[in-house]
């Protein structure tokens, strides 16, 4: 196998999208609404209305930014273009989309007008009309008294404390609206993953992960980090088809990494690759809409040092015993503090914190050294909507405030375990001078690590019904990383390398 | 040198980025508008205040998009950070940056909170306050009597008629605001490019023909479009650090290559490479801000056929005779109809066409074939803005509508010079049922290209004082092109290829 990698850079290559995918997410949000309703005995009546994302251009100009759906819209839809509207009957269940009408001139500048048919039968809905045809359409169409009522999608997502935007139309005063039921409803459908969705992400973790392995096997001392993010991207669409990532790639090295979020504009992976940094890689690709969101950490060099390795294995535990606990009914609040308390536990062992871990754990020592929470759901956005379901409170506590959910697992989800541990001056250094937690530290040790970074090791994971199932299938064991980085085949053998708890 | 490629994909490396030329470009526009003021007889006082570009996220989530610097306030201070103002006091030159507050959190997720200095350093002005000391700065450096004047950003660009958005302020109250001076004259500064901005785009411009060199030499029948994308975007940003391009690649293979801005969201470089296709590739970087536009349009299987020859070469030599022509004092318009002319003249030349040249012009037979305009501004923006300055008229006339400039040539444009020939039913099959232009056409002749495509060949040009420069090195005769795709190396030999009429 080994000998044939120079010439197949990849065993993969883009799966047909399954249009049937988007009807079934309306039919369970059909499903769901009628459930609801009937619960709420209110009327089977109404249309759940959205609009589609715009194009964008770059501020006065008329640089057009790649076009990419809102993720509401494309997980009813899937449609790619802009400038469409949707709607699904609710008496019925049927859907209908709402096309712009195009003029002569974008027939020569942006491509061929393609006729109403061709949208019907390839996002497999009942109907395509035009958007200027909503009104009469919709009212054609309603079988419930008096103006017809929409369901819009108005909400608050309790990542970004943004609303979303219900849709807009002119003629908006000729239905009655509701904006309360819909956004509850429609987030709690996107948590729980169908097969096919499940397949999407399966394989954007595939081609990620073998971007990942790729990066590793190029990765030297002296060049740029974003060398390795430009790796990354070249694999991802090359031999992925994927034009889009989930995020922007972070390549942090050396003290970089302890950056969480590193590898925006003003930190854009602009640093030379060092010997003796470490390197945090959190890069994930995404396919017709569904991403994945991975961290690899490893050596620039290719060999970890031992204090390298102390910090990796304590992550890698956490990440490990984790996903060996997780199933549905356990609470993701325990599974977080689960990682810290393995953390905690084995900085001690290494000497770098002293005392009594379940005092740690009450003193929140925890969050100095991992920030931010465990994980967060994914799907169609990074950050999947439903965290925070109504109900549900933030914590207030270092740590777990920065959780995305609280929520207990059930099956169908899928979430990110990121632990991490970081050396990060902003935090570090007021705990180790705080009179409550100063006592914690090896005050010596520690400062072997002032420069260290962090290490960050992220897999995404499928709750099943009785476990779950890690789909990123990168070297996670230092010897294994060290194998990759010196020319080693992976996967190594047939069998994936991280035994499923199912 | 051919036996050193493989191991040197690349014979460039990313320049040291000049800060100096944005203190340079602010030194102009003060100068240019102290001259304004003078000669309105009004006082030289006053701040040119812009308000930088902040951070998007997708829709209502917390998706961040790659901030990228709006390309007025780039101009000016070469800021790559979200979230700045800046100023420029009119009576002293003194230059001030206002840098957002961050909170300790930014520290934690984002990076290091830069200290003032390091920006003022960085970018070489004169004070760097935070955003919300503006007023207080603003009021204590003002030499005029009364409220501080403020010369904001407001004007249309006539590419995407849209208007620019003035800075905005909570305190504006504070100032007296001028809407109308800045925008022209700022505008007009940014058309006639330095030494230093040059530098840049000539740098843009030899990573990116590299890079369509190593697309070219790639290109396989059965290959994807967007394979072709992902060649030439790894190449510029691995070798060439451009993390950006000038646009959305456009790779267009086949008919599509007669869809002049083919690979949006809507139609996605997703085509299959068939054998007997023509490639019309329009992919250019941008560095540090400033960008480069290039097309090279070749058959995928790398020979050209007689009637690829025949489109090919009619569009070659409109855009070598229209750069042998350029020079200042040279009207646009009227290097538009040359090229036009040296087209319907081929095209008559090969059969295609039918009767008086000069009478296809009048008819405006140019626009059917080519009904994009010759070529634009290239800066900051692909479609750099200036075209119609006050005064400027845009021609209502097929094709001539479409110049996205009309003005003279004079020296420091850049502009790109980019012929095309173009079999679009949308345009082709009106022009050939009117009775005004039926005749023209050798109708079974342009049978044979009803599915060719179109070919496109796009330079960037630089106005000198006596004539002009080509800053683009891309292989351009036939037998260039297809000695390159079979391996040939490139450059051929040291010196440019293309003959500067300087």
């Amino acid at each position: 196998m080994a000998s044939l990698r120079p010439i197949r850079p990849s065993l993969l290559s883009p799966p047909e999208i399954p249009m049937e995918l988007h009807a079934e997410n309306r039919a369970k949000l059909v499903q769901s609404l009628r459930q609801f309703l009937t619960s709420s005995s209110l009327p089977l009546h109404g249309f759940v209305f959205l609009q589609g994302g715009e194009e964008q251009t770059r501020y006065c100009t008329d640089h057009a930014e790649l076009f990419r759906q809102e993720s509401y819209f494309a997980y009813l839809f899937g449609v790619r273009e802009p400038g469409f509207y949707g709607a699904i009957d609710i008496a019925t269940g049927k859907s209908i989309l709402f096309a712009p009408r195009l003029s002569v001139d974008y027939a020569v500048w942006l491509g061929e007008i393609k006729p109403l048919s061709y949208f019907k039968e390839r996002y497999i809905v009942n109907m395509v009309c035009y958007v200027d045809e909503i009104v009469e359409v919709l009212c054609d169409h309603y079988e419930g008294a008096g103006k017809p009522l929409l369901f819009l999608l108005h909400g608050l997502n309790t990542d970004s404390n943004k609303f979303s935007k219900p849709a807009e139309l002119e003629d908006m005063e000729k239905f009655e609206t509701d904006l309360n039921t819909l956004h509850p409803i429609l987030t709690e459908c996107r948590i729980f993953k169908s097969d096919l969705e499940l397949a999407l992400i399966q394989y954007a973790n595939d081609i990620s992960s073998e971007a990942h392995i790729e990066v590793m096997r190029k990765t030297r001392v002296g060049m740029e980090e974003y060398q390795l993010e430009s790796i990354f991207l070249h694999h991802i669409y090359m031999y992925g088809g994927c034009r889009h990532c989930s995020y922007t790639c972070i390549c942090a090295t050396g003290e970089n990494s302890s950056v969480l979020h590193y590898g925006h504009a003003a930190a854009p992976n602009d640093k030379t690759l060092k010997d003796g940094d470490m390197a945090l890689l959190d890069m994930g690709a995404e396919y017709h809409f569904y991403g994945s969101d991975i961290t690899c950490s490893f050596p620039v060099n290719g060999k970890f040092t031992s204090d390298q390795c102390l910090i990796y294995n304590a992550v890698l535990e956490a990440h490990n015993v984790v996903i060996s606990t997780m199933k549905p009914g356990v609470s993701w609040v325990d599974m977080h503090k689960l990682a810290e308390k393995v953390i905690l536990e084995s900085l001690k062992t290494g000497g770098i914190l002293v005392g009594d871990v379940d005092e740690m754990m009450i003193e929140r020592l925890g969050a100095v050294f991992m920030p931010h929470g465990l994980g967060h759901f994914l799907g169609l956005d990074t950050h999947d909507p439903g965290g925070y379901a109504k109900g549900l409170e933030r914590p207030k506590e270092p740590g777990l405030r920065s959780l995305r959910t609280v929520r207990k697992l059930q099956e169908g989800m899928v979430i990110t375990v990121e632990p991490g541990c970081y050396f990060i001056d902003a935090v570090l250094v007021p705990a180790m001078e705080s009179s409550n937690t100063t006592k914690f530290f090896n005050h010596e040790a520690i400062d072997r690590f002032r420069n260290f970074g962090g290490v960050r090791i992220e897999s995404d994971v499928h709750v099943t019904s009785n476990g779950c199932k890690n789909l990123t299938k990168c070297p996670r064991e230092i010897e294994e990383i060290e194998a990759v980085m010196a020319g080693a085949p992976w996967p190594s053998d047939d069998r994936s390398i991280h035994a499923d708890n199912t």
